[in-house]
C-alpha cells in the first residue's frame, strides 16, 4: 500500500483517454480518479492506480474515454414532435404543423415529458451538456437537474403570445426570476433566449442584453438561419442580422448564436471581436434547406463554434455522432477539399470548442485535472468500428451513439453499461406515446 | 383448424409491413408466410394466420417489417482499411495509403476476411443484397453464399497489375470462368467490374460488353465520380464519360454505373435510353469532396438509381440507414427545397429502386407474394424513434442500424434477435484485428 495514496470516489481504469486538452494528449492505458464530482487525478494507469484508494472502480480496458459531448443547440421538448411533419416548405412546416401543435399541446407537463425523452436519448448517445431554447424553461431546468445533466437553458422570448408568456415583457420578467433561482447551481445555467432578430423588437433585445449584463448570464438566439431572414433584416434595418444585432449593442461574449448560416465575412469578424459563440446544426440546415454555414472561415477566425442537433422535429434525432460525421463531410463537399474539417477538428467542435461556445470551457469539454467529471466511456469493438487505426477517425466516422457504454456527469454515473440510472426509460416511452395520441388528435384528422 | 390452410416454413406474425409494392401498401398488423425461400402468402394477420400451418413462427408485433435493404455499391473487403487514412487529397489517399496497402496485403485470404467483416456489419444493419467491386471476387462469392447474403459481385478489370490478375486480358478470362461458375445460383450474380472509363481501354470495354451479352450478366463500373475524370475523358475522347461509353456501345440495361456525380442532362438521358442503373453514394462523395450527383433529375427521368455506401475506407461504414438519411438531406440542401427527396423516396431508393438498378427487382426489393423472402424486422421503440408518426419518416430520419432486429435472406434467418447466425462475429473481429497489425506494418512506420 502506498501511504501517500489519495482517496477518490470513483476510479476509471484502463482505456485510451482522449483528453482534448490544449496539447491534444491521448493517454493509452490511462486512469482517471474522481472526487466530489471533479477530476482529481489523471494519467497513465500504473501511476494513477498506485496513487489512489478508490471507493468504486469502473474498468474501461479496451475502451475509449472521451469528454462528454456538448450539444450546443436544441429545443429538447420537441422530441415529442419527432417526425410529426417532414419534407415540407419551411413555412408550411411551421404554420401548419409545429405552431398549431405547440399552441394546442405545450404546457409545463408537456415540456417535462419532452425534456425527459430528449435527455434520455442524449445521455444514451454520450451527450453530457446541452444548450436549450424553449418554453417553461424553469421546469426543464428542474428535469435536467433531476436527470443529472448539465444544461445552458434559455427561456424563449418572442413577439407573439406563446404557451407560457403572453408578451416579451412577461417573458423577460420570467427570465429574471429563472436566472435568479438557478444562480450558482452546479449543473444548470439559466439564460434568456430571444428567438431571433426578426421576432423580437430592438427595444426588447436591448433589455435582454442589459439583463444579461446584470447577471453575467448567457443569451441564446437564432441568427441568420435562412436567406429570407437575412434579406428581411437587411430590408428592415439596412444591415445584415449580426451587423444589426451588433449595432444595437446586443452581442457580447455571452451570446450563443445558433445556425449563423448566412454570415458575411464582416459578420464573422463581428463574432470574433465580440467573442460570440456559435452553434452549427448541419443536419437541420440540410433538412430544412437553410444553407451551409461558413464553418471553415469561422474556424479560421477561431470562433467558438460548436455542433448542435437542433430540435428533433427538424433532424429527426439528438445524435451528436451523426452530427459530427455530417459536419465533417458537408464542409469537405462545399469547400471542394477532402482535407477540410478533419476528424479531430469535428471532434473538437463537439467537445472543447462547444464548451467554449457555451462559456463552460473552464469546467467541461476536455478531460483535465480540476475540471468537472463529465466523462463518456465508448466501446470500440463494434463491427462498424473494426478495425480501428486512428482514434479521432474512429470516433467521428465510425462510432455510433449505441457504442456509448457509460456516462458520467459532474462525477455522477447517469448511464452504466447502457442502463440509464437517472431516467426511467420505460415510463418516458409510455408518456411519449400518450402525447403522440394527444398531439395527433389536437391537429385534427 | 382450417382444412385448406397451407403449410409454410416460417410465419412472421404481427407488425406493420411496409411492402414497397407498386401501390406502396402498408399493412398494419400483417403476417407473411414463407416457403422454400419465397414469400408465399402475405396480408393482414388474421387472414394469413387462419390460412397457414407454420413450422416456425416469428412474432413481430409492434415492429416494422421491410424489404431487405440493397447496398448498390461497395468494395466489401475494404472494411479492413476502415479509417486507415482520412481527410486527405484524393490522390494522396489513393497513392500513399490505399494502393500500397492493397498491393502489400490483398490476397484471397484477405478478401475473405474483409468480406466476412463487411457482411456482418451489413446484415446487422438490415442489408440483404449488396453490389460489390473488388479482387478475387470468386472467393467473395463463396463467402457471400456461406453467409447467406445476396450479391451482385463484380470482378475488377483494370489497366495496371493488381493482386489477382496482372492484365485486363487475364481479368476478363477470370471473369468468364467466374460468371460460368455461378450461373443460376440462387444468391450470387457474378459480374464484370471494369474499374472506370479512365482505367480500362476502349478495346477492353468492348470485350466486356460482348462478354456481358453472351452471359446476360451485369457490368459494374465507376462513372464520372470526379470532375477531373469528366475533364480528362472529355480531353481524351472529346466526349463526357457516359457519352463516350455509349459511343463505344458499352452501355446496356445490364450496366450498373456507380457515383455518376458529374453527368450532364444529355448523359442522364443516355442512362434512361439505355436502361442503365446507377448507385448514388452521398457520404463517400461528400467525404472525398467529389461533388453532388443530380439525383432529383435522375429520379425525374425515372432512372433506376439506388443508394450505396461505397467502401468503408471512404465512408467509414456500411450503414444504409445513415446513407438514406444523408441522401434525403443532401438533396434538399442542394436543390434549396425541403420537399426534395422525401423520406418515402429515399426509402424506395434503398429498396425497390436499388433492386431495379441491380436488375433484381423481379425477385427482391419489395415484399410481395412470389418474391424471394428478403425480409428485415425493425424495432420501432428506441428512444431515437419515439414517438413515431409516419413510418417512412421514422425509418429514414430516426431509425439506426442497431434498431434492426431480425434479418431473413432468401427465406433463411441470418440474424435473429440481433444474433448473427451465419457469421461468427467474434472470429471476424479477431481476424480483422490481426490484419490491422499486418497492414500497419506493411505501410512502414
Amino acid at each position: 500500500m502506498n501511504p501517500y495514496a489519495i482517496d477518490v470516489d470513483l476510479l476509471i481504469v484502463g482505456g485510451t483517454i482522449v483528453t482534448m486538452n490544449a496539447e491534444r494528449e491521448v493517454i493509452v492505458n490511462g486512469a482517471i480518479g474522481i472526487t466530489n464530482g471533479k477530476i482529481d487525478i489523471m494519467g497513465t494507469r500504473n501511476i494513477v492506480v498506485k496513487n489512489t484508494r478508490p471507493k468504486r472502480v469502473i474498468n474501461a480496458a479496451g475502451k475509449v474515454i472521451i469528454p462528454g459531448l456538448i450539444n450546443t443547440h436544441t429545443h429538447v421538448p420537441m422530441a415529442l414532435f419527432r417526425g410529426i411533419s417532414d419534407d415540407l416548405d419551411l413555412n408550411d412546416w411551421l404554420t401548419k404543423f409545429i405552431f398549431p401543435a405547440e399552441a394546442k399541446n405545450v404546457d409545463e407537463k408537456f415540456v417535462r415529458a419532452g425534456a425527459r425523452l430528449g435527455m434520455a436519448e442524449m445521455i444514451r448517445g454520450g451527450t453530457t451538456t446541452y444548450c436549450d431554447m424553449y418554453y417553461f424553461e424553469d421546469a426543464i431546468a428542474e428535469e435536467t437537474k433531476k436527470a443529472g445533466m448539465r444544461g445552458v437553458l434559455g427561456e424563449t422570448i418572442i413577439q407573439f403570445p406563446v404557451s407560457d408568456n403572453k408578451t416579451p415583457t412577461e417573458a423577460i420578467a420570467y427570465t429574471e426570476k429563472f436566472i435568479k433561482r438557478w444562480q450558482n447551481d452546479p449543473l444548470i445555467v439559466a439564460a434568456a433566449a430571444p428567438h431571433a432578430p426578426y421576432t423580437v423588437s430592438t427595444d426588447d433585445l436591448k433589455k435582454i442584453r442589459e439583463q444579461s449584463d446584470r447577471f453575467n448570464s448567457p443569451v441564446i438566439i437564432h441568427v441568420a438561419e435562412t436567406k429570407k431572414e437575412r434579406d428581411d433584416i437587411l430590408a428592415q434595418y439596412g444591415k445584415t442580422p449580426a451587423e444589426y444585432l451588433d449595432s444595437i449593442g446586443f452581442l457580447s461574449n455571452r451570446t450563443i448564436a445558433a445556425h449563423s448560416v448566412w454570415l458575411t465575412p464582416a459578420e464573422i469578424n463581428i463574432y470574433k471581436t465580440r467573442g460570440v459563440g456559435s452553434a452549427h446544426c448541419p443536419q437541420s440546415n440540410m433538412k430544412l434547406a437553410s444553407g451551409v454555414a461558413a464553418i471553415p472561415a469561422m474556424l479560421a477566425a477561431d470562433i467558438a463554434v460548436g455542433i448542435g442537433t437542433d430540435g428533433a422535429a427538424s433532424n429527426n434525432d439528438l445524435d451528436m455522432w451523426d452530427e459530427m460525421d455530417s459536419a465533417a463531410k458537408l464542409h469537405k463537399l462545399t469547400s471542394n477539399d477532402p482535407k477540410t474539417l478533419p476528424a479531430e477538428l469535428a471532434f473538437e467542435m463537439a467537445t472543447i470548442r462547444g464548451a467554449r461556445a457555451l462559456k463552460l470551457d473552464k469546467i467541461t469539454g476536455s478531460l483535465e485535472a480540476g475540471k468537472r467529471a463529465d466523462i463518456v466511456i465508448v466501446d470500440m469493438d463494434s463491427l462498424n468500428q473494426t478495425p480501428y487505426y486512428n482514434v479521432y477517425s474512429a470516433l467521428v466516422y465510425s462510432t455510433k451513439a449505441t457504442d456509448v457504454r457509460t456516462v458520467i456527469i459532474n462525477g455522477r454515473i447517469v448511464m452504466l453499461d447502457r442502463r440509464l440510472l437517472t431516467l426511467n426509460e420505460r415510463a418516458i416511452k409510455i408518456d411519449a406515446n400518450a402525447y403522440r395520441e394527444k398531439i395527433i388528435k389536437s391537429l385534427g384528422n
